[in-house]
């Protein structure tokens, strides 16, 4: 089994050779995987990406594969970044902004959508910045660091007419949607247990990840709001209140503002319970829900893949698709036909994510149970 | 994946083909399931089995497999399972038992050892009884509902000069004792997390499992307790501290007494985190840790078998065994040997998870981390 490291990440971008979303018409990602000879020879839409660290770097990748939608343009605060990254996509000057000169991108009509991958904290900024440029937007979770911000980044969409997604790419991985699949329309019988749990070791103490004022926490807001989603999507209900704990900190060197790790559990309106992990201390990447007739799991389940699922009556089998390829193709494919992106990927689903994550943060900081308004 | 019920279970006892532990000269467990054919022709220790619920089914038929040790008497409170028994087993009538004639048994010369498959508040009792009547004692996990219990028992196995076994069936398992293995030998590097979970569906609301007075508390005390075993024995330390909640009450007639789950969190001195469930309401049946350098599994873990099992280096294949047939031997040969008992078999290890489980039920009743003394 891979590991969820941020190294396994970089290898598996490099070697993608997954099935990218094509076909004619605008299919489903599920039709897409099976006419992958299909080209499309239409419009495509034009994104730019903001911060170009990591991942950035698997969005570029994926782009590449993408059918509907390509890497159009680069916003950067690292002038070295930019000279790279403009020989490396073929990227004009007239796409290539820095964070200051940002704002003149509304005038670019080469643009239609700005993706941020910038620190969490940072995401809220550039969210509104684009908003009024009347550029959509596509933000990488979590959506922001507090739920206010949240709000704010809503209100300027809607006022801007513009649209917003957050990066949730595995709304759009065949395996997790069985899982969503499984448990909502209660195949099992009715979900009891969901362990969702995603953590990888870390060791950079220079990492953004690990700094509060920039990630806003540490490995539930980077990997457990996976977790956070999965128990939301495989019940399809929102929880009523949560308990948490945070874990030993295990190097004081690396975790001087964030937690090394968090556990948590939500109680949901059907009884079901959640009981999950994220950490930085050691991988792991699981997904089980337990229903009342049988059980259903994956692992790898959250990662970028392969991933491996089984139920209580056998293995899953699913095509394996390149995550960040069809995420930006169902996303464009919304946005060029002029329709509403589905609820499942919007800021008020992002939304959702960071009260839960912030009611675990509460409920980890007092030791009590903590309600979800 | 078969479910962990008790349905299960019987269906597994009954079909039992499990390698049995045979050999001569007393070999290890391991060395026994290669050598299947030699058969041990010398005393067999003889057993009496008190309390003839499903479990002791178990073990009479695991007795039936074993090489050094039978099924040599039964103690009963219901006439009609002594004479089903009687004549199912070929027992006897001179080594069966009431529950009030019981202590004549110290004059049977044909009695060694005294297993006791009663419900847990009864365990003290006759674990007591069994000491004073001058036999080795066996008691079904767990060892009894307190911690004073364990310690008066303790006492009463000291001042009669017998020893004492808790049926921890799962320190003769291959895939368990691999899992401690490769967590205290440190194959992957020092573990981070463990994460232990068991559970089965129940649904008889007259089942003793359920009433507080003679289970001492529900999943927790049944199955709960293997996962307090398993962070033990994967991390080899003593947890410090406690944290725990009770799950949602899915239905209020069966769990009027005892919790339908729960889940806790235990931080061990190394820094180790343990984050575990169990439950009545749903099947579930995984060990997983992850190290600093890799992961170990397994999945079926905790029931009767098969076990499914694999690092992150590959699959972990060993014999499968008759889990009862084996820890019945494993003891026998001990016993016939005239030495002391392991360590991780004793009361005083019973006694430890009693104090863990104690410290769990304290933590989720008051919502605070509770240290274990």
């Amino acid at each position: 089994m891979k590991k969820f490291s941020r190294r396994h990440f970089l290898q598996s971008a490099s070697a993608a050779v997954g099935v990218s979303a094509v076909g004619a018409a605008l299919p489903s990602f599920t039709t897409a995987c099976k006419n992958k000879n299909t080209v499309y020879d239409g419009k495509k839409l034009n994104i730019a990406l903001v911060g170009l660290g990591r991942y950035a770097g698997y969005l570029a990748e994926g782009l590449q594969e993408a059918q509907y939608c390509r890497l159009a343009g680069i916003v950067t605060g690292t002038p070295s970044k930019a000279v790279d990254w403009k020989k490396r996509y073929n990227i004009p000057d007239a796409n290539v902004y820095n964070y200051q000169n940002f704002d003149g991108i509304k005038n670019n009509k080469d643009i239609d959508v700005v993706y941020i991958v910038l620190p969490n904290s940072m995401h809220k900024e550039f969210a509104i910045r684009t908003a009024r440029a009347g550029k959509h937007v596509i933000v990488e979770k979590p959506m922001a660091i507090t739920a206010a911000d949240c709000e704010e980044m809503i209100d300027a969409c809607k006022k801007a007419g513009v649209q917003m997604a957050i990066g949730y790419r595995l709304h759009y991985e065949p395996y997790n949607m069985e899982m969503k699949r499984l448990g909502q329309e209660k195949v099992f019988g009715q979900v009891r247990l969901v362990e969702a749990s995603l953590g990888y070791k870390t060791g950079d103490p220079n990492e953004w990840r690990l700094k509060k004022a920039l990630a806003g926490g540490g490995p539930l807001m980077n990997v457990g709001i996976y977790c956070v989603q999965a128990s939301r999507y495989i019940t399809g209900e929102e929880p009523l209140s949560v308990t948490a704990q945070f874990g030993p900190i295990t190097d004081a060197n690396l975790f001087k503002e964030v937690e090394a790790s968090v556990t948590w559990q939500a109680d949901f309106p059907s009884g079901a319970l959640a009981n999950c992990t994220s950490t930085y201390n050691c991988g792991i990447d699981r997904l089980y829900a337990s229903a009342e007739n049988g059980s259903f799991e994956l692992s790898p389940a959250i990662s970028y893949g392969p991933f491996r699922g089984k139920t209580s009556k056998g293995e899953l089998h699913f095509p394996e698709t390149n995550q960040q390829a069809v995420q930006c193709d169902e996303i464009a494919k919304v946005l060029l036909a002029g329709k509403q992106l589905p609820s499942h990927i919007t800021g008020e689903e992002g939304l959702k994510d960071i009260k839960v994550m912030q009611a675990i943060y509460e409920a980890a900081c007092t030791g009590k149970k903590v309600s979800i308004a």
